[in-house]
């Protein structure tokens, strides 16, 4: 049994930051050999962020990440880490156009690179518009450690480059990812990459990027199984982190002539970095295992690193929107808060003449509570100068009291540089309830894909959890236990206008992320006037939804994203 | 020589309609069948629209468009044209996922089905999202003739679909397209498809969609080449046409055991619909080949089409917007008059103090040579409002002017049921010089894709074509010639921010239609300090162009559907 201590580096690159990801790369290479790792695996396409969408068509683009990983490896060997094997992904490109590549850096110099073989495209993913796969697999001998790196998707194919790896010969499989974060996805990576190191029978370290990217975010997760499938090692979720683990991969014989070729239509290439193995050394005593957060914890976490990623890379320090005394703003707020740090978030409450005094007294009690800064900035008599002046009536008049709120918090926002916050949710977003230039301004919706009944459960659960650490819960109870209503007009009520949320939420959870159809729902045992009155609206939301804001996603049918329909569209689930 | 008169059908169908898209086809087929047609073609996915994008994905829809395709073909017998042979695109599935398939309807029945082989998934098209790619080709033997089918994209590949059909030996091919209008494509789709009839040695029949699909519009221009590339007929671009042709494609012989099989991987299937030759008959005198527009009127008629038909597509009947007597608005009115008549055209003059007296009764101008409605809405006491009450200067306060514009159009159109339009330009769009929230407001952008250069090239050529027909031009002559300002501080003019637009637009045409980075720029003789600029302005505005309504594309990189970039993204051209 050869040693070998491999680190997983599970970093936050910045889109398009290439030198500062050059930085990072170093930084955290430096760190692992601090620690004595022989190996360092980064994340996919850690040195250009991912996911890089049709930057990967222009040309400069292209040469600048080419240059920027020959360049990098110089830094690593200056930076005295030249001798740790360190693989990075990065953008590349040849004759055939792009490619989702890994670069394997040693001693200065680039010693291999290797393009991802299967391309996903469905859901987030668009990588058949930006890359062309690769043909070839690397296999690196370091220590007398026979190392195969397959990039992300390559390791979910039955059969694919895992396989190939296997028949060829490895001891070790090195796995760079940029796996979006999705509820529970967690319990679905770890056996998917346990089977395939039992079907190859070598240890697998699996390395996932952290951090929010516009509205996907990363959540890390990074993990070590053995040859067995056993979880030797597993990084916490939503932070950077360095995974050092110690392995002792089964060495194989020395390379026959038949060890390289081409396995599965993959043209295995072997090089020798180092046959002398590792002199013996005591591994590290206690394995790092982290254990998962609980649903909510996890959906919380993915929410604040969501929202501060977008605020801080996009070059804001601080957010403004609306605090109405409902539970959407309070929710966004408290996240806000959780992300970005009281002092950066600016709540403004703006009644108009059908807001209740509770809400003014909740929103000013949320404040308090966060130690967030906070204004009152009443809009009746602007709203009045729109309705005199046009004898607006109805739903126009409705409309006219969240826009001039919008406009309000704009030009806030243009006199003291914050960003503005939607603090819609996705249920109200699925039915196209709210107002176009009104509550839906902003730049960045942070709880655009969960469900209104999820944002009540997520506030009593931050409220539970800050009553453990003996803090004040940030959520005022009024906020959670009043009705909900958008107060546009006297004793309005939310279900003046929409099903009750619960049956609205799992009519929308069948509908949405279960494409279901009318029958199906039907059979569920909904109401059928209910799935049509939910279905028509649904279907109508199109171009509202396509005019929100990008807010951090969550589920696997998040809106925007992962789910593309026309707008101009005539089809209606129910006939 | 056999004889055979086929009959292209080059219809606007809407996307999700399948009943009145049915209804449309058997209408076209009946005229067909009047008209002595043996073979009817209509485009790819004629009878669900295209492109249907997510829409593949849920199970209901794809059920639905197989039991619309079946009920199609009695539907084709029991109006009297069941003896002709009808070529109807449509969505398919199977256990393999969707597929992009066109059904040969024959006296009632499906008689082949066929899916698209080659996927494409660039600019536009996500075709590899949505689809699986085809492994047949279906040949029907009608009067003798053996006729092949090829979808769209599997015309454009060497050694593809037409060479295996060609290998296996027809005598005619049609081809049913869904391909979107671009400047000058026109010019480009007839060479590629005389070459496959040459290189195959047999006439090519081939059919486009018509009509607008959100930022998309269908030019038709379907025609008709010999086997000698010689272009036979063809139809009017912009408009739905029945283009009937006789044909006298040299007859195969019978079918002998190796004209079924594989050919390039492709399984060619064969079916003998009938032997007999159609009894000779006297063939139409003069065939029909319409000359393709002029650019400008190109440009035009593509942009009256996208309008009309998104505005009609999604229920509206009117629209509303501002006019502020400039350039952009005026020549969007002209676009609605044309698109919609002028009596569902609604002008709002919205002066501030800004606003000069040429604006106003350039606007009032313009509305009575349209003759639309017209109404004069003042901002002034409005803005103050905003103005005093959080003590705006500077951008926060100019941002108010076009936000308050913003909230009285939506306003009006929340009363009165219009559709909104936003007027901006490419340009401005690409550089990010416009208000969110403000003249950003709109469902539809009609000149979006227009860069403001050529803004002014339609409005003169718009101008002049009146002149020719002894009309009144629709555009004063003081919105194309005065000098361009928001007007949103007082003597603003757009210069103040931007370089002058001759210039502008050549670089905006190099840097985001060509993809050129600055070192390009530089050998084109842009000044350095321009294109630093220019550059700039383009990549910090992506999150801006992302919220901006959709518009007709009429070029290759139109923003929003062609360019996907990312929104947080630190890479800038210029370092």
């Amino acid at each position: 049994m050869a040693q070998l201590r491999t680190a997983l580096a599970q970093v936050n690159p910045t889109l398009g930051d290439l030198d500062g990801n050059a930085g990072l790369i170093v930084e955290w290479t430096r760190a692992a050999a601090d620690a004595g790792a022989h190996v360092t695996v980064f994340s996919e396409m850690t040195l250009t962020g991912y996911p890089v969408e049709d930057l990967a068509l222009r040309p400069t683009f292209v040469d600048a990440c080419r240059h920027a990983v020959d360049r990098l490896a110089g830094r690593l060997a200056e930076a005295g880490c030249g001798d740790v094997l360190t693989y990075v992904g990065y953008l590349d490109a040849d004759e055939a156009g792009p490619r989702n590549s890994v670069a394997a850096l040693y001693r200065g110099e680039v010693v291999a690179r290797q393009a991802k073989h299967h391309l996903p495209n469905y859901g987030v993913f668009d990588e058949r518009r930006h890359f062309r796969p690769g043909e070839t697999l690397d296999v690196l001998r370091l220590h007398g450690v026979d190392i195969g790196v397959v990039v992300c998707e390559d390791l979910w194919q039955d059969g694919g480059p895992v396989s190939a790896l296997a028949r060829s010969g490895v001891d070790l499989i090195v796995a760079p990812n940029a796996s979006p974060y999705e509820r529970s996805k967690d319990d679905i990576r770890l056996p998917v990459v346990a089977e395939r190191a039992r079907e190859a029978g070598v240890p697998v370290a699996y390395c996932n990027q952290v951090g929010g990217q516009d509205d996907l975010v990363f959540d890390g997760d990074s993990f070590v199984v053995d040859r067995s499938g056993a979880l030797l090692a597993r990084a916490p979720q939503f932070v950077e982190h360095l995974l050092v683990t110690d392995l002792e991969p089964a060495s194989t014989e020395p390379v026959t002539g038949a060890a390289a070729g081409t396995f599965s239509g993959l043209e295995v290439r072997r090089t020798v970095l180092s046959d002398e193995a590792v002199p013996g050394y005591e591994p590290l005593r206690a394995p790092e295992i982290r254990e998962p957060l609980s649903d909510e914890a996890e959906v919380w976490s993915a929410l604040v690193l969501g929202l501060r990623d977008y605020v801080h890379k996009n070059g804001f320090r601080s957010v403004i929107f609306g605090f109405s005394g409902g539970i959407d703003s309070s929710v966004t707020a408290a996240l806000a808060a959780d992300a970005l740090g009281p002092d950066a978030v600016h709540g403004v409450s703006m009644p108009s003449q059908y807001s209740s005094e509770h809400s003014r007294t909740d929103a000013a009690e949320l404040a308090r509570r966060l130690g967030c800064h906070f204004r009152t900035e009443p809009v009746g008599e602007l709203v009045a100068g729109y309705v005199g002046k046009l004898g607006l009536t109805g739903l126009a008049e409705e409309n006219v009291q969240a826009r001039v709120r919008g406009v309000l918090l704009m030009a806030l926002s243009n006199a003291e540089g914050h960003l503005v916050l939607a603090p819609g949710n996705k249920t109200e977003i699925a039915v196209g309830y709210s107002t176009l230039y009104g509550d839906s301004v902003g730049a960045f919706a942070p709880i655009k894909d969960v469900f209104k009944t999820q944002v009540w459960n997520l506030a009593r659960w931050r409220n539970t959890e800050a009553d453990k650490r003996g803090e004040t819960p940030p959520i005022p109870e009024g906020s959670i236990t009043k009705e909900p209503s958008a107060e546009l007009r006297p004793g309005q009520v939310d279900t003046d206008s929409l099903p009750d949320y619960a049956v609205l939420d799992d009519i929308l959870d069948d509908y949405v992320e279960g494409d279901r159809g009318f029958a199906e729902l039907l059979a569920a045992g909904f109401d059928p006037a209910t799935i049509d009155r939910v279905v028509r609206m649904v279907d109508t939301a199109e171009y509202k939804r396509r005019q929100y804001p990008p807010g951090t996603k969550i589920t696997f049918k998040a809106f925007g994203r992962d789910r593309r329909l026309p707008i101009t569209n005539a089809w209606r689930e129910v006939h």
